[in-house]
């Protein structure tokens, strides 16, 4: 299946279709010199399998985590770039999950002033998520994502079967960026989840979140208003991100409690323990609160949240940082 | 006066105006926290008069030179930034030559995905060439520009009262990217330079080369084509550049020697050393050729430069290396 984006001169596709990472070469133009980024934990077969498709591959493995999503790795990847005489008409190709499409992405979008970009992902929660939309970028001073760039790839690979070598944390840390999208947009998606279809059928959860998220991105690519609603669970996850070693969709699991009303939070509590997603975590509220202070949601003293009413729709709210602190105290404890 | 570049979505007046800069606070919106980035070699004053017009100025001084080019400036700013709250709503200002504007206006292309940009240049080279256009870029590994965006100012202020404390070394630097504008697109602004009313009236050359500029990249904002034609005598001017301590207007000078016709090259060189332009320099050939390999304009193997036939008129051609390496001979000798 193909989802097109839309978002005119920078519009693309995001084939979905078990088996496409053994037809790279055909589906994307990897005849030149490809930087293939991938990291530790991706099975090294995967990223194998693509250079193996390219005119002249460098591979570049980079450390698992959140880590490598630093300017020092950035830096790296450019400098190989540079001494293998790379030219604005190569290209990078990111094989693996979130990280390491956010870095080699933000890579592309600087290397002589950008130069094109595919995205390979094979997480769940790249897959529904990170891998589309554009949005790159690394991490500085502990703070996340605060240097990147909107950088469209030329074309998105999602082989389903990646998915097999994935362990169930990692596949319920992706599935919560799917339930988010079912929450904010798609009452429909989230009922999979209630009815547990959604840990039987991941390519249908797949297909449905990358559907709302394509609308809102296309709304709005450049997240100046709309886009904002993707944040949903983000702003309190992010912050919750930053203290503990919980993972992305662990976090914004936890980020969405305090934010939707009462109805809707009975719906997914049962959902989030199903996945085996955390509902409270011991830290710091204060730390939380303090990291989510850099984020770049906040603004002039009143902090932009989303908050879901009904399953299915959401709006956007300016809080007082106290009704924040609150929120914060509903799922993290000392 | 007032350009307007009409970039679409990226549109934005360039201002130019004796002291213009002592009213940066009701030209520009400073009123938030604001970036002052400027560098050892410019008079104080000037950044601290912008500062002054700033609802909350953070002053970044970085030492003079290319070498402040680098992703470790880079960081430092995108640093100093985070450590000061800066949001999506905030921005950068650039007080100085084409060195703090192209490092500057790339750390504002990346804080949090991109925030504005403002440009205060000083210098004629700035004033005349780097200030306007988009083109942001820090060096890697000793090449010039390897890592960057496009990213256009939300407005620039040019007054030609900072170019009093110029020396004249600088000033012919920078004209050599007014002469350049001439040669390639505007016969009458080459013939300015020719009766020495160019130097007399720096701020008529100004004028006229940011129109030849404007026109060029209002058609190819992000050098697909046409824009190419802005880079004639940069190719080899960059090589020069990488391995001489030679300005880099000194470079370009240079570097349009060989690239003219004979005729044209007749009318140039009395032109150059009449503003105290370089017609030759000593560095080893080889190494220029080899520093320019690695520059963005060679793809392929082949290079494609811009030749002058005659004044204000240029076209763009693939030429062989060798033709390359004998180009270069014209001008580097050991």
């Amino acid at each position: 299946m193909i989802i097109r984006m839309d978002l005119g001169p920078h519009s693309y596709d995001i084939l979905i279709e078990r088996g496409c990472l053994a037809r790279a070469g055909s589906e994307l133009d990897l005849d030149r010199r490809v930087l293939v980024v991938t990291d530790e934990g991706v099975p090294a077969e995967y990223a194998e399998a693509v250079a193996d498709q390219c005119g002249q591959a460098t591979v570049c493995r980079v450390p698992q985590g959140e880590r490598s999503k630093s300017l020092q790795m950035f830096e790296r990847l450019l400098s190989e770039m540079l001494k293998n005489g790379f030219t604005r008409s190569d290209c990078v190709c990111a094989v693996g999950g979130g990280v390491v499409g956010d870095l080699s992405g933000f890579a592309a979008s600087c290397y002589m002033r950008g130069i094109d970009f595919y995205n390979v992902p094979t997480t769940v929660l790249a897959q529904v998520d990170s891998s589309i939309g554009g949005k790159t970028a690394v991490n500085l001073d502990g703070v996340k994502n605060t240097v990147g760039a909107f950088w469209q790839p030329k074309k998105v690979l999602i082989d389903p079967d990646t998915l097999k070598t994935l362990s169930p944390r990692h596949t319920a840390n992706g599935l919560a960026e799917a339930l988010k999208a079912g929450l904010i947009a798609d009452e429909k998606l989230f009922t999979l989840f209630e009815t547990g279809e959604a840990v039987r059928d991941p390519e249908t959860v797949l297909t449905a979140a990358l559907r709302v998220k394509k609308k809102v991105v296309e709304t709005d690519e450049k997240e100046t208003g709309l886009r904002k609603i993707l944040n949903f669970g983000h702003t309190i996850g992010h912050g919750i991100e930053s203290v503990t070693g919980l993972l992305h969709g662990e976090c914004v699991a936890l980020g969405m409690i305090p934010m939707c009303t009462e109805s809707v939070r009975t719906r997914l509590l049962p959902v989030l323990a199903e996945l085996g997603l955390p509902t409270e975590v011991k830290a710091d509220p204060k730390a939380v609160y303090a990291a989510m202070l850099h984020d770049k949601k906040a603004a002039h003293g009143r902090i932009t949240v989303v908050r879901v009413e009904r399953a299915g729709d959401c709006l956007l709210e300016d809080i007082r940082p106290e009704d924040l602190i609150e929120a914060i105290g509903q799922v993290v404890h000392i």
